[in-house]
Order: C-alpha cells, then sequence, then structure tokens
C-alpha cells in the first residue's frame, strides 16, 4: 500500500494513538487503512450410492498450484454468509447441483492471512461440470485419494478428518465431528536446531 | 474508495474479466482492488467455584453501543490464529488471564460483511482490569445476564447457546456443543408484507 484510497495522498506506517501495531495511516486525511485475514470457504461434496462413497475434487486451472487437486473453495465475499460462500464457490468452480450440511473444519493459515473453512455437502446429481478455473473434477473414492498432488495443506488435513470420522460413523462408532487445526509454517529457530 | 493504493489514480466500479460481481479498478495500473469479510474474534471467559458459575461481561466505553455489555471480541488481525485472536481480545479489553478451550460459535452477520466466533474460555484468576475500550468488567451468574443491554445479537446467542449447553451438562445431559447461526437483517419485502 503506498496510497490513500479516500484522499490519494501517500501513506506511512505508524501506531496509531490507543493502538498497539503499525498501520498504514494518511499523511493527509487521517485515515487508517486497516488490514485484516481473509476467510476461504469450500464444501467436501460426496456421492454416496449404497456405501460406495466417492468425494470430488477439482484440478486447478490456476496458479498457485496450476494442476494439483483440491476441494472446491474459494475467497468469501461482501453480503454473503459462510456456508452461502461454500455452496457458490462449489457451483463455480465444479458446476455442482449440492445440499450444504454442517460446517466442518476450521484451520488458520496465519502466515498467509487466511482462514479456511468446509462444509459437508452432498451432491444432489453427477451433473457437474469444470468451471474456468478448473482443469478436471473426478470422483475419487477413499483409497483413490491423490494425496501426493493435493493442492494444499488445510484441503489434506480436511479430508483426512472426513474420512475418519466417515470410517468411525461405518462402524457405528459416533458420527462426523467439527474439526480445528493450525498449520503453522515451521519457525526459523527449530528448523535451525534441527539441522544442528 | 476512490484511488488507487499502489499508483493513487482514481478507481471505477467495473466487472473484471472471467469475474462476475463489480470490484473497485485502477483506471491507471489495472489493479483489483477486493474487499472482502471481516473476522471478529471472542471468547466466553467463565469462573467456576463449586457450580457457582459466572460469566465475564464488558461494559463498552467506545461506539457502536457505548454503554452497553458484550463478551470481549474484536478484529481478527493478520499474522495470528482465531485463537490466538479470541485471547488477546480478552486481554485487551478485560485484562483477564484465560486459558481458551474449543470453539464454541460461529455467527454470520453478512449485512456488515462480519463473521463473529467466540472460544470456550476459563479465567484463571480474578485480577482483571477493563482496558481503554471498557467502562468495566463485571462477573455475572446466569440468572443475572443484562438480556435487554447486550450490545450485539451475536452475544446473546452465544450466552444462550453457552447457558443451554451448560445447564444441559450439568444435568449430566450432554457437553459444549459447537453452534452456528446466520444474523439476517429482515428484509424489505417481509417488512413490508407485515406492515400491510
Ligand atoms: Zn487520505
Ligand atoms: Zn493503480
Amino acid at each position: 500500500m503506498n496510497f490513500c484510497s479516500e484522499c490519494a495522498h501517500p501513506v506511512s506506517l505508524a501506531i496509531p494513538t490507543g493502538d498497539n501495531r503499525p498501520r498504514y495511516v494518511c499523511n493527509h486525511c487521517g485515515t487508517i487503512h486497516y488490514q485484516n485475514p481473509k476467510m476461504v470457504l469450500g464444501t467436501i461434496p460426496v456421492w454416496d450410492e449404497d456405501g460406495d462413497m466417492r468425494i470430488m475434487l477439482c484440478k486447478r486451472a490456476i496458479e498457485p498450484r496450476h494442476g494439483l487437486w483440491t476441494l472446491p473453495a474459494g475467497f468469501m465475499e461482501n453480503n454473503e454468509t459462510t456456508a452461502e460462500a461454500a455452496m457458490r464457490e462449489t457451483v463455480e468452480e465444479a458446476g455442482a447441483n449440492i445440499e450444504v450440511h454442517e460446517l466442518f473444519s476450521l484451520l488458520n493459515v496465519p502466515h498467509v492471512h487466511q482462514v479456511h473453512m468446509f462444509y459437508r455437502a452432498t451432491l444432489l446429481d453427477l451433473d457437474y461440470a469444470a468451471g474456468i478455473e478448473t482443469l478436471e473434477v473426478e470422483m475419487f473414492a477413499a483409497d483413490e485419494i491423490p494425496w501426493e498432488q493435493i493442492a494444499f495443506q488445510t484441503v489434506s488435513h480436511t479430508l483426512r478428518f472426513f474420512l475418519e470420522d466417515h470410517a468411525a460413523r461405518s462402524n457405528g462408532n459416533g458420527g462426523y465431528g467439527f474439526h480445528t487445526m493450525d498449520i503453522l509454517k515451521p519457525r526459523p529457530a527449530l528448523v535451525a536446531a534441527d539441522a544442528g
């Protein structure tokens, strides 16, 4: 950020009165330009035919992680709820007709200023079609998930949580839970200690 | 938003190629300035002495809702997790020493572009002190909650969910759950119908 979006004068990093961290502050009109984390919302779209359960994944047509597989997900927009954002992204990326269920996972990714959330969802039919940000949409059985080609850690952890809950549920040992996790970047001090 | 924060030229509302909604786009450098919902994080700080349970509320010293009561909460910052944000806000607003537990509630407030989340928390002592955004910090028993003077609907719903779960738990009928809710503004059409 170089200029004030209100008055076009230059901004500087400064700690405003009563605040405790540097913000971009306009040198002319005094507007404080806060920067906050963003939410990424998605679904785990499932098709279950007589216990033969498959999960929808999308192959990314865009950077980052072009060509790798993800659950349908994207940035939440103003004026929508988390569930509406998850539904919209699933329609945009996979052309999928779904029913959205409960929130299933919430994962913090603080070093990129993001919180990722995934809802469980049921596919209403198999008439899906890749959107413009997707190369290919495919349904995967539990033992077919391409673990080495998953685009994001938040997606692989969510898939793992889901398959664990699904297996427990199939065995009569519980239902789907709500899972939280923090994806922390390895800290320099720890990396140095490991290397030493 | 009037000007580009990168190059200081005027911005216009336009739908970028491949997008489906208006964004502020710079007429000079082409930067698209996305605007996304913000997260508000807080805690439900509890002191329980031999079953005599009390909840901490803060009387707001700032607008909006100056003089009304809230759970300690505020905007999540970059570079922190949701739990860290909830802890920080509780320290800043109430000077409270807490242990943060599980995420308890997530409430959408789409008309103000916010998602509110509250963590359950245990007070480690009663050495709290109002921060600069707080007039007064007080501990309330379940039957003392000032329901008519709660600052935000997300807070009153979270308190209600919490007291329901706490009562069920005390009676051996379950534990603390995870609760989601959408706070939707009454829609003009519905208001008109009610008035007719
Ligand atoms: Zn300015
Ligand atoms: Zn520009």
